[in-house]
Order: C-alpha cells, then sequence, then structure tokens
C-alpha cells in the first residue's frame, strides 16, 4: 500500500510535444482533506468534536494542525495542546486523514463562533473596519517597533531563494511555499502545501512547537497572492514583514498598515512595490 | 464617497527603481468579505439564517451568490431563486457586502450541512472517495459524452487569449480568472476575482441566470491551478473539458477521471500536460 502521506505521486499523463500526444508520466502534489477533531472535556469524560476540514497536502499535519489552532485563537500556547494523534493511532486502522486534537481541560473554546460559520469567524466581520478589529483580538503580539531592517539587496535575491528552498515545487511545480527570513537573509523556516493558508498555517505551528513565537526578527515570504487572510495568520505569529511574489489585495494592505507591518509586493530580482512600512527597508 | 462595488482601487506605494524606493501608486484589486443571507419560510414569515462569508472582488456579487448556490446545490434552477438584494437596498441604507438571497417557499435546504461544518460540506468527505460519492449526489447534469473535439492549436492560443480577456487582471495583475471557451476557441463568458473559486461560481451565476447550463459545449480555462473543489465545480455545471494555466492537484485529476471529463494542466502556448480525457483533443 502506498504510504497515505506522501506528497507527491506519479501520475500517467499525455504531453504535447510538435503536434503529437507522448505518453508520459508526472508527479502532482497530493491533495487530500484533513479533519481536525477537538477532544475535550475533563480527563475521563473525553468528547470529541469536528472543527473542520481543510484540503490540504500531506506531510507535517501536526505543524498544520497546530498552526491552524494557534492562528484561529483556539489555543494561545503549547501547553493549551495535550497531544496530538491521528484517528486510531495504536490501534489496528490508522485515519491518515483524521488529526485529534486534545486539549487543556478547562480550555474554554467559543464553539458558537465556528458552528454559525466557520469561515466567517476565521476571516473577518463584515466590513474591513470590522475585520481590522477582529484581527485586533486574535494577535496575541503587539508587533515589534524596534530598530530592524532588511537591505533591498536581500529583498532582491529573496524570491529567488524561495525557489531553491521549495523542494515539493521543485518535485510538482503546484504547490505554495511560506518561509520565514532572517532580517541578514537565512531561511529560518519554510513549509509548502496546496492551500496557501496551509503552508502558512503548518509555519507557524512549526515554529510554536519549537517556542519560536513571536517570530519578531522575521520577515515572511509567500509564494502567492498576499491577501487579508495571510496577513491576519502573520500578525497571529508577530511577524512584522511580510513580502508576497504576487500581488496583494486592498485588505491586505489595509490591516498590514493598520499594524504597522511592513508588506511588499511582486517581489522579483530586479525589482518590488512596497505597499506599507517602508522605514523598515534600507540601502 | 468611493463606489462600494468597485473592483479595483489607487494606493500609494514606493516602487524599488536603481537601488531608490520612488513614491508611486497601484491599482490593487480589491478584496472585501460577501456574507450570504438566506431568506426563507412561508411569504409573510420570512426568516433569515446566514449561510457564509466569502473574501471576494466587489462586482458582479449576484452572479456569486446565484453561482455559489447552484454549485453548493442549494438551489438547481432559477426559480428556486426569488430575489437577489442586498440588504437595505431601497431603504436609507445599503449594505454593500451583505446580499440578501429569498429562496423559493418550500425549498428543502439541509442545515445540518452547513451549520456542522461548512467547508466540509462543500468541499469533501475525508477521503477522496467520499469526496467523489458526495459530488454524485450534487452534479446535477450527466457529463456530455457526445463527440466534441477540441483542437491543440485552439488549446495552444487560450492560455494567451485568457489574458486579453482578464480586464481586471490587466488593471492589477493579481486576480484569478475563469473563462469558457467554444470548440471553435470563442469566448462565451469570463469572470474574475481575488479568489479562484469565486470567479468560477460568479461564472456558474451568469450561466444559470442566462439558462445556458449544462455548459456542454465548454472548455473552462482557469488561471490558476486545478484543486479538487474547482473541478467539483465544472462538474456541477456539466462542463466537460477543464484546462488549468496552474498544476493540477492529484485529487483533480482522480475527481476529473471519475467523471470522464477531459483536465489539461500547464497550458502554455508552446505545450501543454493531458492528464485524463485526451479523446476529446484532436489535431
Amino acid at each position: 500500500m502506498a504510504n497515505p502521506w506522501s506528497a507527491f505521486g506519479e501520475f500517467p499523463i499525455f504531453r504535447s510535444q510538435e503536434n503529437q500526444l507522448i505518453p508520459a508520466s508526472d508527479r502532482l502534489a497530493i491533495e487530500e482533506p484533513l479533519e481536525i477533531r477537538l477532544g475535550f472535556g475533563a480527563t475521563g469524560m473525553r468528547q470529541q468534536r469536528s472543527l473542520s476540514v481543510t484540503m490540504r497536502t500531506p506531510g507535517d499535519d501536526f505543524d498544520l494542525v497546530r498552526g491552524f489552532l494557534f492562528s484561529e485563537g483556539i489555543i494561545s500556547r503549547n501547553s493549551d495542546l495535550l497531544q496530538l494523534r491521528y484517528l486510531g493511532a495504536g490501534e489496528s486502522e490508522v485515519q491518515p486523514n483524521i488529526v485529534l486534537a486534545e486539549l487543556r481541560p478547562g480550555l474554554f473554546i467559543d464553539f458558537d463562533r465556528f458552528t454559525r460559520n466557520f469561515y466567517a469567524a476565521s476571516s473577518c466581520g463584515i466590513c474591513g473596519k470590522a475585520s481590522v478589529e477582529l484581527v485586533q483580538q486574535h494577535c496575541p503580539y503587539p508587533l515589534p517597533q524596534k530598530e530592524l531592517f532588511w537591505d533591498t539587496a536581500i529583498l532582491s535575491r529573496l524570491s529567488e531563494t524561495l525557489r531553491e528552498n521549495q523542494s515539493l515545487f521543485q518535485e510538482t511545480g503546484g504547490v505554495h511555499a511560506a518561509a520565514v527570513y532572517s532580517p541578514s537573509g537565512d531561511l529560518v523556516l519554510v513549509r509548502e502545501d496546496v492551500g496557501r493558508h496551509n503552508a502558512l498555517d503548518k509555519l507557524i505551528g512549526a515554529a510554536l512547537k519549537k517556542d519560536m513565537l513571536p517570530l519578531a526578527d522575521g520577515l515572511l515570504l509567500v509564494s502567492g497572492r498576499a491577501g487579508f487572510e495571510l496577513v491576519q495568520k502573520a500578525l497571529s505569529a508577530g511577524i512584522p514583514f511580510i513580502a508576497s511574489v504576487g500581488a496583494p489585495s486592498s485588505l491586505a494592505v489595509e490591516l498590514a498598515s493598520a499594524y504597522r507591518m511592513t508588506l511588499v509586493g511582486f517581489l522579483r530580482p530586479e525589482r518590488f512595490n512596497v505597499y506599507c512600512g517602508r522605514e523598515r527597508i534600507t540601502f
């Protein structure tokens, strides 16, 4: 049986070539659903409740769950989480697409937020202003306003560095990445996934597990566009600088600006745009 | 006051240029939340219930809502939907980010599917197999297995044609598109959004409104990658051929293959990959 946690697989395809279709094979990123179930209640009286299902690339699943629970404000420290395991682990049949997160007894969870509408709760209120206020409640760290600078020469190198750090992209050409770099341009952490938000949740979960939060000296580089939710998650991890290879959205800029983050978009070796927080960039 | 339904806006930025940061301005795609509220119950006893919130680019909002309700299986024909309007429309204060969808009295809605976890319900069961079975329930049209072919010369032109058809992308460089083309390569419909799924929901909603479903003679071209949910939505609209500029995921290929769709990925002027349904492609 194939490893149920493989991140990519080989598929038979036809490749167009000089007006023919040639049989070939191609590596694709695996996309599979992951259900997150919470285990809670007093010990001995464990209850389970399904929290969400996300389409993800297998691998770093526990980082994904830890990061998701953190960036959504369900846990705020490692000790809130007693255990992460696949359902059925240790028994005859492991469920590779269901992770059970056992929470500290007594941890308050506002299930109304999630049962009413998870997506609503996770992303926003109903206008940009409400969204920004909502984030404030979930932002456990004030962003550092300390003197910390990134040089344009380092920024210019990062988009190429990211490709080198993306092992799964190199295999498949079809996944997003989230990576954190230091002001000197060194890679701190990188995670990949078919979903952009998952890649960042995996990164945040890994950082939390290693007690690296807040990532106050970090620059977050994302392979795609920068939308509202990515900025929101970066804020939850205390990251002061976000750079995207693609375009930012209006709301991403408004949120970053409100929190005095630096937001750079269209990052290329030869150019980039600074949407806010210009003071963190030097020559 | 600015038009609350603008799809893009001007933002002050700094542009890197020859080792300087030059003040400039940039057009960004607007990203704003849209809440979909359902109005239902017997006439005179209208109740409202919030269904979901999605981050979208304003514009074609009613197409988005109609397409979302259809591709999620909440409505199956135009007559299931009595009216679409912004909350407060006709009164003093219109809410540009809340659309009220009034449903036909007596229409059955399985709210458990949505309250338990909307994302779960919208995307999948827990394994690929379950997902494929779930889609079957929501796929109102059998895919046409009739003799319908797309020529490789036309396929090769489409990725460039799409850029020409993307007016918002040309303004902002930061939105996704979903477009349907005929076998002769003519544009049938195109819609854009910061969210890839929204772009396709807008397209499906516009097609439903014009009584064009199923789009049995259509090729759906998407600007990004092809994931499971995009294939699922294409199936709901009866589209037999999907081509993506980016990579497909494993589950997208498996679902397309199970339904005998044609799935092409990495579509470029000079090459492309055929993942399944090769019989619809000719020279």
